[in-house]
């Protein structure tokens, strides 16, 4: 399987990771899962992220979504493998790299301060996942309470080969993707590419600002998949109308924490992607009140983008 | 001038401060501001609120504001006399309410964690102003990193008759109204006024939840006192529309820290109200592209409300 | 082996991990220093700890240390099994009761900040690991950022039998001992043993208060010992004498982070307990200066308590 | 009065402020605790500091304490005027330093992360205070959550040639030390003094490693002179063994946050310094226990160093 470069570009979904009700994963909804995003023509796929409650799980349990979803699709894997230590880290890093992952995420754990200790501890992630593993770079300081600089980004980027590519989430984050593609034409930092987080909150000018797609976990990818492809083809109105008729509905399933999962949680199951939209604890359930504003918000996307029509 | 009481309802803005390009406060546009907001038909202004870069200023500068706007509009006044002391919080709040301000508004320093300490904080600030100010409890963990539970909330209220109003702004927050108005229902506190902050980002919802308005900075309050309104009147999906259609700009200006600040007073001056955009360091001003943004993100709204159209 | 209860008292180290200079885990001086603690009469052995290095170990490799310490002495052995997730606390609580631990011990994640999330974190963690396991709840404000309130610990010790024993370093936190010993004596708790860490820092007046001895790893664990007993015998001075002619040296050794656990590695090395003083990544190693501040410090003790005297 | 200067040297204890028990400043008290310093042979004053509870003051108490205090005494007397904002900041500075003060100190807001924002808020505060008033830059990480590399503060030593002195309170924070004098050495930075908080808990080493002396609130300041002095003067031993049979009562006293401050505030009480031993809300009274327990420690003290010892 080919290794992610920084030429990825398009849309890359964080997948959820499917729980029956009793907490067990389940395979047939993760098949179900990995199907849809192919069919959804997404440009790749990244597993145990925060968003797949990666922390819930133990490392037998990881390896083994990995091979399922390495195993059915031809797309490139991308797995976090964030971990409160390097032996784990590196670990869980080349299981899956042997079992064919195209690269491996890595975010800052929450005590980091300091620049030097920004860029030290990337130095450390690569020394022991090993230099040949493409890695991301995610910055997300709302979650990781981490606030890198672009220049501490470059000074990544210059020191690390294997970076190629930045998960950006920072929020508000459209001058520092301006920064970037600065650098990169004034010839300080090679090229990488960018793909925005955040459940796509910004997409609609990131792309125009020279972000190179989206690595979120938005409820309906096909969304930003067309996004993307409309600004490229500099059909900016018509992008902006598609991204906001969405925007109410993203607003809503883009609240932090286990409520944001709820939603795309219940979404996936009234998609027929998942069977349940169980999460394993701390968890946080949708009251009956909260499921009739998505239904309500869905519907009234379903006006434009007959997609998210749900069938009762 | 009448004292604020849990029966206030509607849009309170939160107003920021305008200053000319040198620094200074320029109280030209803190009269058209007064005017703008009069005519907009809003139930109360809130001055000095971390938005109104109240920690910018000095003592004499935040007593004087007050006094200008509160001299110009029979509108109850809010004035945030949030301090890193008790001592300055007293002197402004007694200073205020001498000058004729309705209630004050009390945010919580940064580094309270406990539920004893959150509590304990209000007791001394109430024992500190005095327990005939009326005040507004502010809850806004995005930016002052301290979490109150609804429990929380209600001891609050319990303990001090003078607390009359939450302004709520956490997020995620709809839940939080339901158990709060459910506290009221089943008798274990009595009714407060919440109106709603972050940039009105959920508004639709949370007025739907029980929410009485908004008290936040949008600069379109029109819209908000619109949203209010329809909701009031059991128009559901007039108000999503209209709100719909102020999202995306709504979005943009509600990113935070001084970029959100930065966007408001652009558009303030684009409305006429303010001569100038001018921020006190540490400011961040808008790029370019930046201002281009807004001006499309502009546009697209005054297709449905042309109150957003901006005369070049 | 003994399941840990609430009558364990006296003291029980926390032990560092020792590794050889290239990384890996050198179980010749882990067997030495299982040794060392039994021969300095201590009362159990807890391992896996921040001190230890955990998050820096694979899960094999923590099982590994587990069984070779439990396999070598009859001492009671306690676990940490703190993990950014249930199912990894999980699989290691069950694993090392398996094997023979007493109990595990259980340090908050640092996202906690309500008191409900506290006591929820810990409900959700007793479910995990089972209600079988005897755990030590970790109160230790400094390093995870977490705030427990008497009451909290009350409440998590009300609502889990499991809950044996608090490991307290609050600092300030001499009336905390003061507070949970007043509430078994007004009936409102249970028993619980309260054994201290902090280096040991306020051990001298914790013990008067009511600690029923150490669960830290001070690199004289002797010391420790000496003073619980003379404290226990009520020979106060002699305990404050023996105590005082240490504290130049344990205020050394507790400076946070990597340097205080590179201290304590120095001087086991020194004291022929570990072969090398290496840690893993991220690490701290000690300069010159600092090595020939710490032998200095020695030195002195050595004056009064020749265990500290050091050969060359 | 002479202005501050990098050739600043010796003991400059950091002021409590004496209140009655009503709350009210206490001018005699006040003056007493001058006039105590001056006997103590100290090299300058410190007023309106975090352990001042400068926050607690408001704007017109503090210009008068500073007024007192200044009018008193030939020492230079430094005024803490860390505030929220740099218009209250630029008040205060000026005000005092019209009134005869020798410089200010300046504390990071604790919201403050990457290394860029650390050094602009500097450049902000100069711009603020004018580039002609000498100020002390306050590394406190423990209380500001802000956390300075070596590299940062020469960087603000660059760019601010009014930069003449660290209060040095990082902990660990003796290599930080031995790095700044590097820089001093290799040509990199321009000498500035570095004065040590952290109530002094690591003074005998920070001297040897090159610090200037103390700028702490260390009820003895006796002690800090003299062991600065026999320091310089190569008495090594001397200068432990006189800290030593401070440190363990000098431990105590360090205590974080209200407590610490409330040890202070009875000790000098107990040397008929102040009249009242009184806090500001929030505050914490200390325990007839905890007033026990600082007897017995002064008392131990006093069987070396008879400057301990309290009358009845």
């Amino acid at each position: 399987m080919p290794a992610l470069t920084s030429d990825i570009r398009g849309v890359v979904p964080i997948a959820p990771t499917p729980f029956l009700d009793d907490g067990r994963i389940d395979d047939a909804s993760l098949d179900r899962m990995t199907d849809f995003f192919v069919g959804a023509e997404v440009d790749g796929i990244t597993i145990l992220g925060q968003l797949g409650e990666a922390p819930k799980l133990d490392h037998a349990e990881g390896v083994a979504i990995a091979q399922r979803v390495i195993g059915r699709t031809r797309l490139p894997v991308v797995v976090g493998v964030s971990a409160p230590g390097f032996a784990a880290m590196r670990s869980l890093a080349r299981e899956v790299m042997d079992l064919g992952a195209a690269g491996v995420m890595i975010a800052p754990p929450n005590t980091l301060r300091t620049d030097d200790q920004i860029v030290g501890y990337y130095r450390n992630a690569v020394e022991a996942i090993g230099p040949d593993v493409p890695f991301i770079l995610q910055d997300y300081p709302l979650t990781f309470s981490v606030q890198m600089t672009p220049a501490v980004i470059r000074r990544i980027v210059l020191e690390n080969e294997s970076c190629v590519m930045l998960k950006h989430e920072d929020w508000p984050g459209l001058e520092k993707i301006t920064a970037l593609r600065g650098f990169e034409r004034d010839g300080s930092m090679r090229h990488i590419a960018i793909l925005v987080g955040n459940g796509g909150l910004f997409l609609d000018f990131e792309v125009e600002r020279g972000a190179d797609g989206a690595n979120t976990g938005y409820a309906f990818p096909e969304m930003l998949v067309d996004v993307v492809k409309l600004n490229a083809a500099g059909r900016r109105d018509e992008a902006h109308d598609l991204f906001d008729a969405h925007l109410p509905y993203l607003r809503y399933e883009q609240q932090q924490g286990p409520l944001g999962l709820a939603v795309r949680k219940y979404v996936f199951k009234r998609r027929g992607i998942f069977t349940s939209d169980a999460q394993r604890k701390p968890l946080m359930g949708l009251t009956a009140q909260a499921k009739g504003e998505v239904d309500y918000l869905l519907s009234r996307i379903a006006r434009v983008d007959p997609r998210a029509s749900l069938s009762a």
